[in-house]
């Protein structure tokens, strides 16, 4: 696991636990939020892992994404048990993220079985890593609630292999993995800002409306970071970006 | 869980656990052969359940489907680490499979939500049947795997409230889904019929070549006692079948 110098400062200096921070009504809408962004998140990334398992040239590979849908399932269960045990309806916290995250995945339909690896694996990444920066600015219950759920399910290794191995038997594959990996990107930040466009106590909590320490400069720097990290593992996939 | 007659009198005339059976090579040839069925059998049921859930009406039908896709991927992988074990190579047992049971899943495509609901409970179920009819003729160990792998996942019951409520609310649904149950039991017996005339071992423990007891009047009984088993699920889901 990488570290992360914001992690640790964060940790350092904790905002309370969630008993405390969510007394603040503002705070608490923020956090359903977040939590039903993540929930939904998970349980449509088992919907396209499954989706993908079909696509995938051999039995063993098959049950290696089937594999990875149900760990990914497993984490849609924890945050939706932990919205139901602070009184929120894990429905009603999930549905203002259909909507946006559907039209990702309908932009992002993979063609076959490299494309749907490329973007399961950076797909992942991306929320991974946007969830570990929010994470810091979370109250301690909650943060370690959201980096459990993000926890490695296996699958960033298992996609790096197989798409390497795949442009090492044929070059011309890498030109246009690259070219849809940008594409993912693309859409995946154009929804992510839609979001917050939309979501006013999420949004808060991005720019230090109820935590300290995050503004409008804090939130471009930490795309920049996530952009960067981007960069980093389509290199790591052999694609340029 | 049923009290089957027959699962009690074939555990008092025990024929051994695997050590002893899987000697004869014609009999370890048959486990290998209903193990690779049965572990294909489940992770295409993931992938079915999976798929209905895309299909699911709300959140919550949504995540029940994808709770008990995960649970059939359980028994797989259960089963996939039994053929390792005893040193077979899962993906070649499994291979066999692979084709009558997609065009099982081609010819049966269910058209809605309800008629995923239906074929999931009755195929479930059918195999179900077949397997604790197949298991009384097996040795200990692969016996108790086999119950293991069968065992409720909760998704009975929660097709049966499903599909009860759609036929209250619109009782001519109740037609078309009666329909629908027939040709799913008229596919999967013609399924089954043609995997026992292509494997010969499987289908040798099935008539009697290698373990006593069983002839075709019994395979014939079989059918029958499945067959009945069918018109009396029917029957709970409020359909005459």
């Amino acid at each position: 696991m990488e570290t992360h110098g914001e992690t640790q400062d964060a940790a350092a200096r904790s905002i309370g636990d969630w008993a405390e921070c969510s007394a603040d009504p503002g705070y608490r809408a923020a956090v359903l939020d977040l939590l039903g962004a993540l929930a939904y998140g998970e349980l449509s990334a088992f919907e396209r892992l499954a989706e993908d398992a079909k696509l995938a040239p051999d039995l063993a590979d098959k049950a290696a994404l089937a594999r990875m849908a149900c760990a990914e399932f497993q984490h849609y269960q924890r945050l939706h048990d932990r919205l139901a045990e602070v009184g929120a309806d894990p429905q009603e916290a999930m549905r203002p993220f259909v909507e946006p995250l559907e039209l990702f995945h309908r932009m992002t339909a993979p063609s076959d079985w490299l494309e749907g690896l490329v973007k399961a694996y950076v797909g992942d990444a991306i929320a991974t890593d946007f969830y570990r920066e929010v994470a810091v600015r979370l109250d301690d219950d909650t943060r370690e609630l959201v980096l459990g759920a993000m926890s490695d399910t296996g699958h960033a290794q298992f996609a790096v292999d197989k798409v390497r191995q795949a442009i090492e038997a044929d070059p011309r594959a890498g030109g246009r993995l690259a070219l849809w990996g940008r594409r993912l990107m693309g859409e995946a930040l154009s929804q992510a800002q839609r979001v917050v466009a939309e979501r006013d106590a999420l949004s808060n909590l991005l720019v230090g409306g109820q935590v300290q320490g995050f503004d409008l400069v804090e939130v471009g720097k930490m795309f920049n970071r996530i952009t960067e990290a981007h960069t980093k593992r389509m290199a790591a996939l052999g694609l340029a970006s």
